[in-house]
């Protein structure tokens, strides 16, 4: 694995109309952000979620491509009209949407001739020069083209195919996490987080997130930073805070 | 209710670290979308997750403010430090950040005199001219600046809030939806409903989802329209068109 001295982030773009009409709850969004965290330390700096407008996605490819070191799409990759990622994302960078052989291989041999019709044959088409992401679970492979990785939305599909996105990633700076759990509300713990956030600034960041579980009330204070020493300091200043004003601290939560 | 005819959109903007980190899988998309679509007949057309950073916020709600009949935000209104929502929507309309005398009331009789500290204080705190959207759980208002409306993250709470926030907003033109699964995969079917879509191109949309449910394959096939005889029409073209290809067609899925 090459050296992680850097902020590496990503975008996601999620393609989709049923995630927009509130049909289908996105799972992806989760997954994709905890697997770049945990195993890279990459950053999802941003999602967007667009419909199944090719201007749109083209629009919205190419922002988030500037800003970000990668991007990573979800949706659109299958066999039917509204699946228009791949064609999409030709146009957005003036690439040729064609077959790409060792796909077309794949799903021939997959589907086999006499089965392999014309929808069957769409999900070979891409910008060319793409690199494939191989599909260990319905064989249609998703594709990299700069530095934006088209995957499919059905996410078991997807997570089996993350493993072999990994080789085309540059890994940035690992971000170590801590929580604490108190049975409090937020109003009452504020100003000591701000002053912990305050001291912290550079380089720690403080999210409080008050919960209701299980009938109790309580607030879950999440630490991060790419700076282990740093992080637990600011852990135990909390910690100490916390325990002045005779607040009960949570494991597990 | 105002006369439903025309086409109302609304930008989701979803604020908050914890989404993007992957730790908090958001529900108040799903839910906000549905029930726009449902009970209003305002579209979504897109939406954005963004950090707790003042300047993503302030770009990315006036960029979905021009584009979009409505805003609606989540998350960022509560007491810590990280909740940065209404000072930065502030700043986007070039609005003083001030407390909201109603608000000032509401929080004050809620907490009483004795425990009504700085950071409850910081939740009457909005942009001049805001109209409150009330909060029947917690007191602490949402608020409407312009074509902005500002709730929280927590998705209980969210949900108590938005019979307050309809009269706010105008409806648009109903939107009709229909559902046919059947037991195929995607491929079988793609050239049939890439034929109904061109067929029905302006009036109706066709969406195609393949699932993998109780140890079944099969495809949820949504169409939507405003246009509720188009819909039936359409809806009479697919089911002809699978029953010709003699598929199985399930109810209630």
């Amino acid at each position: 694995m090459k050296k992680r001295n850097k902020k590496i982030t990503a975008g996601i773009l999620v393609i989709g109309n049923e995630i927009l009409s509130g049909r289908t709850i996105d799972q992806n969004i989760s997954f994709l952000a905890l697997w770049l965290n945990n195993n890279l330390g990459i950053k999802v700096s941003e999602v967007r979620i667009v419909p199944d407008i090719e201007s749109k996605i083209v629009t919205n490819v190419l922002s988030l491509s500037k800003k970000n070191n990668y991007v990573l799409t979800t949706g659109g990759i299958g066999p039917t009209h509204d699946d228009i990622t791949a064609k999409s994302i030709s146009k957005a960078f003036k690439k040729k949407y064609t077959y790409h052989k060792e796909a077309y291989n794949i799903l021939l041999k997959y589907y086999g001739h006499k089965n392999f019709n014309d929808p069957r044959k769409k999900m070979a088409k891409m910008p060319t020069g793409s690199k494939l992401i191989y599909n260990p679970s319905s064989a249609a492979p998703g594709f990299m083209i700069k530095n934006v990785i088209c995957l499919p939305g059905v996410p078991s599909i997807l997570k089996s195919m993350v493993d072999n996105l990994k080789q085309y990633l540059v890994p940035g700076s690992k971000i170590y996490s801590l929580s604490i759990s108190t049975q409090t509300i937020e109003s009452n713990i504020a100003n000591g987080l701000e002053i912990a956030q305050k001291k912290y600034r550079k380089f720690v960041d403080i999210g409080s997130y008050p919960f209701f579980r299980l009938g109790k009330i309580g607030v879950s204070i999440v630490i991060r930073s790419s700076n282990k020493t740093r992080l637990q300091s600011c852990h135990k200043t909390i910690v100490k805070f916390l325990k002045k004003k005779k607040l009960k601290i949570f494991k597990g939560i």
